[in-house]
């Protein structure tokens, strides 16, 4: 017996644009697919609130929105969806294995597709506002803070520039930073016009009514202090990928992020990652599902040659 | 005076895809951006009778539509499209300039996203039947010949390679050559048992009603035979990169495609390329819309790096 049945072409870790278009371009390319995914309703796509920027969309809509058309493109391919946390894996064998709570999937190859998640939200009130008025990424919503008042906090060169994003439409952008230097020298941004520093200031609440219309923060000697604004930008941490289910199983960088090829090939063969998790230097979803695409094609690829090569062994 | 009032940040040539989301990043960045298009009903996509593969898709579209969604994305967010043909380019000053017929383009960054495309359809009955029967993209519409007959009419390596795709859709996949010999020695593919090679057959017309129905063709003696068919792969001389209008100004290969970095640097500094016209392995829509995501993207930090070098200069 070469291949138990329930062996998977491809098993698909992460339910976010890279793993639904993976997905779909595999189970078209009638490979057998199975997309295990903590949740559908979680993840950077699905938190945001709107997506404008997505080519191909003929209206902005919710982030969840275009997931579910993606995941529903994907399962009507033939793809299996599973709302499952993967929590171990094991790659060192040619058949690579995903563990969940529950069972055990097993695939030819596997695509670690599981995204970056921020920090939980920690400010009173950036749970509440996110989406409207919070937002954790400037390139994707700096446009709908076209000539209104907006703060990034933080202090890494990442928010300083986002913040420079965001004085090419907000009116006044605030840099809140929590300490008294900021993680950087020097910035051309920062002698933008529009751009106001504030060093030493802790932001302790987001407040509103339907949208965010106000901060409240606490300087370095405890005085408290209301900033009027429309768009709170949280850089506090930065993005983390999600990789806590490999133990290391992958290459990784420093920060976390797998490095991949511009075939999505990682450390491992047969072992793709795509999209958030990826060091990518683009963090936005068509880039995601074009990677999910490629790691696809590239799959099916390694599958193939595997093929081959066991057809030209049995000669 | 520093800059003329009518240099563009990014001149961009092509409206495909590529060159569509890539204007639209780069105009909602607030990039002064241009789209030069040869033809907004031409090109690879423009030809697809039906798209159901892109990623967000929520019912299968013809090509047409979703790039005529593309389009009024990239210009409601401020892009200038321009319908004309660029018939030369100059490249190596800091100012790039795109020729047209009318008047002379001049952008601070240049994208070529002039995509790739077939030869003339040659055979009777090829043109009258594209997106009705003939195509020429397997992994993109092998999916809706799903237990039909197909012929790949061709004999490079990619003919064979496609018409291994097809074998695991199509009842039957006649590769047909016109020369008694293939370009390729031997290919596991051609061991499929639902693949048939006809060698030195010369199709001389696409025949049908709505959809194709049967091919005509001619055995190297001379004999005239029929072949009932839905499906009809054109494989003849493969596609070919846009880039006539370059009279070798930047890098490409003996193909002609253009090599770039993930990041589509060309061997030009300030001068990106996305989409088909790139060496890419991955012709799919979702790839060079992500591609010309990236582009506008890494011509807009070209564009600050040059203006971080000048504040620092003239300090």
């Amino acid at each position: 017996m070469e291949e138990a049945i329930d062996i998977y072409d491809i098993v698909i870790i992460g339910g976010g644009p890279a793993g639904l278009a993976a997905a779909q371009y595999a189970a078209r390319g009638t490979l057998k697919t199975v997309i295990l995914d903590k949740s559908s309703t979680a993840g950077a796509l699905a938190f945001s609130s709107r997506i404008e920027n997505y080519p191909g969309l003929a209206h902005p809509v919710p982030g969840k929105e275009l997931l579910d058309i993606m995941r529903k493109q994907a399962i009507d391919f033939g793809a299996e969806y599973v709302e499952t946390q993967v929590v171990g894996v094991n790659l060192s064998d040619e058949i690579k294995e995903a563990m969940t709570m529950d069972r055990l999937y097993s695939g030819k190859t596997m695509l670690i597709a599981t995204g970056s998640m921020g920090r939980k939200p920690g400010i009173k009130g950036e749970a509440e506002f996110l989406g409207r008025g919070v937002s954790y990424c400037a390139v994707c919503d700096a446009a709908f803070y076209r000539g209104l008042k907006v703060c990034v906090i933080g202090n890494s060169e990442e928010a300083v520039k986002e913040a420079g994003v965001l004085t090419r439409f907000a009116e006044t952008v605030y840099l809140i930073s929590p300490t008294a230097k900021l993680h950087i020298d020097d910035h051309p941004v920062l002698k933008e016009p529009n751009m106001k520093l504030l060093l030493g200031y802790t932001v302790t609440s987001v407040e509103g009514k339907e949208l965010v219309e106000k901060i409240r923060m606490r300087s370095s000697e405890g005085k408290e202090e209301d900033l009027e604004l429309a768009g709170v930008f949280v850089y506090l941490h930065g993005n983390k990928p999600v990789i806590d289910f490999l133990f290391g199983a992958v290459e990784t960088k420093e920060d976390g992020c797998i490095p991949v090829s511009c075939m999505t090939e990682t450390s491992i063969p047969g072992v793709f990652a795509a999209g958030d998790v990826t060091c990518t230097e683009v963090r936005q979803v068509v880039v995601a599902a074009s990677q999910g695409c490629i790691a696809a094609l590239a799959a099916e690829k390694y599958l193939y040659k595997r093929k081959k090569f066991r057809m030209d062994w049995a000669k």
